[in-house]
């Protein structure tokens, strides 16, 4: 909220949405998927302020990034390769202590460069006062998302639990276009298997499925329960893709 | 959130309002409660949108509403009936596939039509660009609500728990009218019974009242404590209300 | 959000932010240690509406004040004076039964006073419609905190903690500047000493470290883990400073 504040005073008209709250706080990751995957639906000159961020007032740096039309604000902690990569129309810069130093004037805290730093710079280019390509020099090696994409090893297609949202759905970083070698597939989790349905309503109430859910990747639900707590499994769990042995 | 980007997206000057996120997440009766008490505090022509969709991507269908010069969209799950039950000034339609076949853009998912569906169509309500009257046909039998009136049997007015707020009140379906009979009355909640006193302040911390609260209902509450959490009283446990027998 | 809804309905170009609905509900300390420590980063002119109010519907008053260019509304019950207390620039005003009679015109429920008392004075003053000299007498004898400051006893700085944050951050009432005599500083918690260090990333993930935090207090923390939870402490524990018996 005092970020809303600030962002308020710089750019009085300021739109602010919060993207969400409910991120597993120190997970870089989860904030990744959850921006690479949301940002499209926003208004193009949107800027996307991702302060996940447990390395705060170290020397880690903070990067800019522009992406089909969209900006985005983040430390480089692997957060924004999640957007970036395999991305075509992008450009990154690595903020410099020299442009910050003569551009924000506030005293900058060691814990909350949410405030201090972001809000005034994502407000500054909201608003255009302030250029992506000048807060200093353009890069290509961010560093890279801690996740490894899913992969197919043997005959499994091999991926995680990446997020679990407000229902308690396991999200997982298995691209829905990552099946389609898959004839009739079934989602091994822990040592269960749930076989893919459409949607939640289509099973019985307490009964677990699998399905592509509507961000395109595969998710582990129970239906009007949550698939977390009663699974018992969280953010890193495996979930592999296999035929059905039926 | 992500409906928030595809709401600024239609109709960039659109406020948004969180009505709340704390429903019980699968329970369409709380919903259309807290909606039901609350609209009326928002300014004519406000477009609310209620998704709580146990069913979403079945063939339950989704319908619109103008009560009392304000705007709604929800699934046909028996939310609705709690708006619009007594209204006279009211019209409900219901979305027909043809009209969103023409009129929304975006594919369809299966399991976020509060994206795909309701977050286009309230922006275009909101902003005039669709009629209500336009989405399909009217209708006068959306699925009932899933809760009985609270009712007399015997000496008895007999309601349940229908909402629990932030604080952990139980908040019932007894309407304040439907008191007037008793001169004395107590609230009976699991084997307990509980006094009416005007607010939480005038009892001693920790002890529980039972009051007529800001939205005209019965509620049960514990001052400076959690009446859900200390009874282990939850949605759908009976309130009775009763003379005393002092 | 139904506070929101009477704000939009009075004020329609209202911009409205939450600044936080984590508070510990009953006690007001918190709030003003949150109200003190952020409402300067808002733009000048806000009317910031503090609704932590155990004695709703009591005969506890309602103060409006005025501080280095911000609006303040808050029931009379310790939380403002977080604000007020060393401020010059003030103003504090005792709302009056006989303006509120004549100037509101919603029935008002012994409950819910954020909706019925609070949102419609709140947009009144933000539009201008209503001054704050005009509301009651003005008055400089508020309901005190609650809380003593932090202070000196032998060779000790004795505070407690006042806040718990989203990371479950300890924070307390013990301002930086009060640490000046202390040259080697260690935090002694429940039969703990922490060591001061400058920012979470400084130290091994699930190590606690004491630190100033970016509101200029005394905060303990456990890097990548909720100090609170850990160590079993919440609001009023006792936090001393003093100096390392290395």
């Amino acid at each position: 909220a005092v970020m809303k504040g600030v962002i308020l005073s710089e750019l009085p008209g300021a739109r602010i949405i919060d993207l969400t709250h409910e991120v597993h706080v120190h997970w870089p990751a989860e904030a990744g998927f959850w921006l690479s995957h949301s940002y499209q639906y926003f208004p193009e000159g949107t800027v996307h302020i991702a302060v996940v961020d447990p390395g705060v007032g170290t020397s880690r740096d903070i990067l800019g990034a522009e992406c089909n039309g969209h900006f985005f604000l983040a430390p480089d902690n692997g957060l924004l390769p999640a957007v970036l990569d395999d991305q075509d129309d992008k450009k990154l810069h690595r903020l410099s202590s020299a442009w910050l130093a003569s551009h924000i004037e506030s005293e900058i805290s060691s814990t909350f460069h949410g405030r201090d730093i972001f809000a005034p710079l994502g407000a500054g280019i909201a608003s255009g006062k302030f250029l992506l390509g000048d807060i200093g020099p353009e890069i290509d090696d961010p560093v890279p998302s801690l996740i490894e994409p899913a992969e197919i090893v043997g005959k499994q297609l091999r991926g995680i639990v990446i997020a679990i949202d407000h229902f308690g759905n396991l999200i997982t970083n298995i691209d829905a276009e990552q099946m389609q070698g898959f004839s009739a597939p079934v989602a091994q989790v822990a040592s269960r298997q749930f076989p893919f349905k459409k949607t939640y309503g289509t099973v019985t109430p307490g009964n677990y499925l699998a399905l592509i859910n509507s961000f395109g990747v595969v998710e582990i639900a129970r239906a009007e329960g949550s698939a977390a707590d009663s699974l018992g499994l969280g953010w890193g769990a495996p979930v592999n893709i296999q035929e059905s042995a039926d």
